[in-house]
């Protein structure tokens, strides 16, 4: 749990504009980030990288690290969420993934592995999850030297902050590259209004994975996701004849959308859809 | 305006899973795009990307292409709004730029130049507009090779996609990178459901801001962004003694309170946050 209040003196701000990255993190952005990106990049294990850092968001809630960094991961692997974002777009959002945990109980609560494991099954996603207690560092680095060389996989690690050197307690974010000679990991934090992207050594990292999440009683890990073999279609989306109102509509569609609430909030959102000039 | 249907049949699907991005246009993550990527990073002509792209970010509605590349603008060059988005941070986010237009109006009609520079300049940026008349591509490559140097200017086109070989209207979005000698430039497209990051010939990009906004009459064109040399400090944030409920609170504050709606949010926003446990 991150202090309210950083001292004992009340007249102190408690309020931030993102927070320091401590010196144990290089800031993505600085001059030894950059230089560090250039050779990663050279090296060959930042073949991840292009795909996430073109899904990088920030997490609309404080506690959403868990869900935006599985958003990243749909979105990157390119998944087709087979509903609705806002019409006419099949988009991945945090708000789409209300199932496993109610989202109201993550909002407040974040996710833990195991609803995240179930989170990224129940959309179409092959989730493989290794427990902090299970790690060495040979076996990270080998892992994650594996992930970031590829673009269809994706590596979100679960790690306790403070073994970083940062602020707060435990947290999500997704993997997106290395760097041989210098052993640091490229961490896109969804906590973008706390801090920026950065690089960590993977030994730090190893720390963080061990840390035990009091929630569970058990250690934190990664998970690493790629799209289900077996991942079927998603469900065609209704065409406009096939929602047209009227007298062409059968009875079969008309008993559908009276039971079936799903179907009719597409409805809705087609009939919403119509009334808009543009969609950029 | 995109078509609802995109051919006379309406059996075709009208929703859509991304958009294939025209042949105009090269992917950020696929091969070409990595080496495009590569060789305009040993040029030079990257060094704004490092800032922006770890600031990128979907448009939370469909016609926030101008907002959306506002707040990009306005994390990556690191203003500090002095004023909430969840306590305890101090952020941008689109719902906050609601000056100069209605953000209802905002979500339903989209910002034109005009009212995304009053945006910019109510929010402690200095905007430098152009317009697309005044543009030739001589003008515009130079200007790019400018800003794709700096990392203290955002660089925001406003263009007509259609000149892009893309499918939709006007939009914004930052300019991230340029190559040389391809004459290329990187757009982070703020629409992510649409299209990904994506290279695009300049001269394709100046015919774009040489287009017509109907709703102005109008050439488009773009904004340059910096942060303003007379932006003062943000007003303090009150500390928690300051908004301490109870005997101590003095009557000008409880008049406050009882009259300033936006003060009373904060108070509930601090209430709220006594009660949540962390803030990552």
């Amino acid at each position: 749990m991150e202090k309210l209040i950083e001292s004992n003196d009340q007249e102190d701000a408690i309020y931030f504009h993102r927070k320091p990255l401590p010196e144990t993190c290089i800031d993505f952005s600085s001059s030894e980030g950059k230089q560090v990106f250039s050779e990663a990049l050279a090296s060959g294990y930042m073949e991840c990288y292009f795909k996430l850092s073109s899904q990088f968001r920030t997490q609309d809630e404080l506690n959403y690290c868990g869900l935006t960094s599985l958003v990243m991961a749909l979105n990157a692997l390119d998944v087709d969420p087979g509903r609705l974002w806002k019409a006419p777009w099949r988009w991945y959002h945090e708000t789409m993934l209300d199932c496993c945990i109610p989202l109201e109980t993550a909002q407040k609560e974040g996710v833990n592995m195991a609803q995240l494991y179930c989170l990224a099954k129940s959309n179409g996603l092959h989730p493989h999850a290794v427990n902090g207690k299970d790690l060495t560092l040979d076996r990270l680095r080998q892992e994650v030297k594996h992930v970031t060389k590829r673009e269809d996989v994706v590596f979100i690690a679960n790690y306790g902050r403070s073994m970083l050197g940062q602020t707060g307690d435990g947290h999500f974010s997704p993997i997106a590259g290395y760097h041989e000679n210098r052993d640091l990991v490229l961490i896109l934090d969804t906590a973008r209004y706390k801090y920026p992207p950065h690089w960590v050594s993977l030994e730090a990292l190893l720390d963080g994975m061990k840390d035990i999440d009091l929630n569970t009683g058990k250690p934190r890990g990664y998970i690493k996701l790629t799209v289900a073999n077996d991942q079927t279609s998603p469900p065609p989306p209704p065409t406009l004849s096939e929602l047209q109102m009227g007298s062409k509509m059968d009875d079969s569609l008309s008993q559908l959308l009276t039971k079936d609430p799903v179907l009719l909030r597409i409805l809705l959102e087609i009939m919403e859809m119509k009334l808009q000039s543009s969609y950029n």
